[in-house]
């Protein structure tokens, strides 16, 4: 642990505010050089490039940005590594991560583009938008029934700050949600018969693997199901057998088990099942900048950073 | 005016409320069976079938409900007129209507259906609705920039009780919203250049025909119009022209100044635009039955019910 430190350690990191008086920084060769000139800048410190361990020197505290999981060499003090992306469960399956080590993540607005994306999809449903542009194609006026979604029941399964803003997004539209964390799943799995939408915001962890399988898939009686949580947080096959039974009415799959899906892939004819190749929650350059500036500050001050992942949980 | 009122004079209409009392309700011949047998449920008396003047009696007052304007025949003393639809003026166009008939109209859940509607299409535009189904079409799996809509300008004409459910809604999403009446028009009109959405709830008045014509469709830089009024407040041929220079970006038209459009309507082939047969703002049996049971008890308590049409200012 650094000396120096005016604070008390980072609560749940082996890490001092001192530490990053002297710590280098480094940037994956996965990042951008563009991104790698703003982080530098908004840091006011050089963001060194290159994922050889000990870059710095032997024992130099080392901070790390990227995407994949770091080596964890012993030649590298490695204090902190700070991920592009929000799901850091890549980062986290291929063994423990140090408790000495703090994972921070990058979040951004990727709320509430995720927000938009289910309100967004949803609401196209409901607008019989896909049916609108067939029929615009054949010139051809007719009358559809649109859907009123003010009223209809979602349950929300994944209770993070981006289930929270889908949440406050299907409500702003006067849709009756309810938010299923791993507190409250059983009442909402209660609800799936009555529910219009499902949708998955859940991460990734050995508990929530195939978390949507035979049992909640056929307990839906005409729900879509939209994903914007996990590919491997469905069970595929089951999600198969209730499109062809009609438990589910529609599906939005932004993720897949499989990415990206081959031109071949099953999953491409799924009934009435539309995917979106991954793009419901991108994160900016800068929201890397304005994330990873937060937690610097944050470790600066002394605090634990409010996207500090708790690694023991798993994501 | 009737005898027996126990309150005064219902105000702007010549009408009592005890003129209810004695009235006939007859439903014109365009209602259906099962709204005119709702309606008399409803109201707790009989509700006649038919047009001809005089149904009731010589000089016994009638209270008509239907879509198309009254004859206003001598025959019948028409008290009142309870229009099934939220849109009045075909009813006001050909000719002045009578200062003691009260005109009431149908809103419902309009306001909010037609909110969905233009939230369903904005957001679809967002997301790349048209795109992400047309490359499912094709199994192709490929990244698309989608739009993030918080934080983006809109203008909403028409600041009606519809228009102002349009506004919550796009502000729901995060959408700054100006709302343009019209005493606030021409600031709304400075803000054309910078708008991305521009959405046109106007009734059709001498003042709003042709609102949208070179000057404003002109004026945009980006926009996307979408149309929920009136479609002869806008000039098709300007908005035309605007498409192709492209300061329209794209257009979403639920009305058109001829409806329907056949096959071979030049609007099917407007660029960059998608018609949607005029069912943006449907109203249900349910939501005529409510309107007029609320416009009853307004009138039977001597107020002014809150669905009445102010008839001088033709909507």
């Amino acid at each position: 642990m650094g000396a120096g430190a005016g604070a008390g350690a980072v609560e749940g990191v082996g890490l001092a505010p001192g530490d990053l008086d002297d710590a280098v920084v480094v940037a994956d060769d996965e990042i951008a050089e563009s991104l790698r000139q703003a982080l530098a800048e908004a840091l006011g410190r050089p963001v060194l490039r290159g994922t050889a361990p000990g870059t710095g020197g032997a024992g130099v505290p080392v901070v790390r940005i990227g995407g994949r999981r770091p080596s964890f060499a012993p030649a590298e003090r490695l204090i902190w590594f700070h991920s592009v992306r929000a799901g850091v469960d890549a980062l986290l399956r291929d063994g423990d991560w140090p408790a000495d080590v703090l994972l921070t993540r990058t979040v951004g607005r990727m709320g509430e583009r995720m927000a938009q994306y289910v309100l967004g999809w949803v609401l196209a449903e409901c607008q019989r938008v896909p049916e609108f542009l067939a029929a615009h194609d054949r010139a051809e006026w007719s009358g559809r029934d649109t859907e009123l979604a003010a009223g209809q029941l979602a349950l929300v399964y994944g209770a993070g700050r981006i289930g929270s803003r889908v949440a406050e997004y299907l409500r702003g539209a006067g849709i009756r949600v309810v938010e299923a964390g791993r507190a409250t799943g059983p009442e909402a799995d209660a609800l799936l018969p009555r529910a219009r939408w499902v949708i998955d915001v859940l991460p990734l962890t050995p508990a929530t693997r195939g978390f949507f399988g035979p049992r909640r898939l056929g307990a839906l009686r005409g729900a879509t199901f939209v994903n914007v949580g996990r590919g491997d947080t469905v069970d595929l096959a089951a999600l198969e057998a209730a499109l062809r039974a009609g438990h589910v009415r529609s599906a939005v799959l932004d993720v897949l088990p499989g990415e990206p899906a081959a031109p071949d892939d099953p999953a491409w004819r799924l009934p009435r099942t539309v995917l979106t190749s991954h793009t419901s929650g991108p994160t900016t350059d800068e929201d890397v900048v304005a994330d990873l500036t937060a937690c610097w500050r944050a470790v600066a001050e002394g605090r634990t950073p409010a996207l500090a992942v708790p690694v023991g949980r798993g994501y």
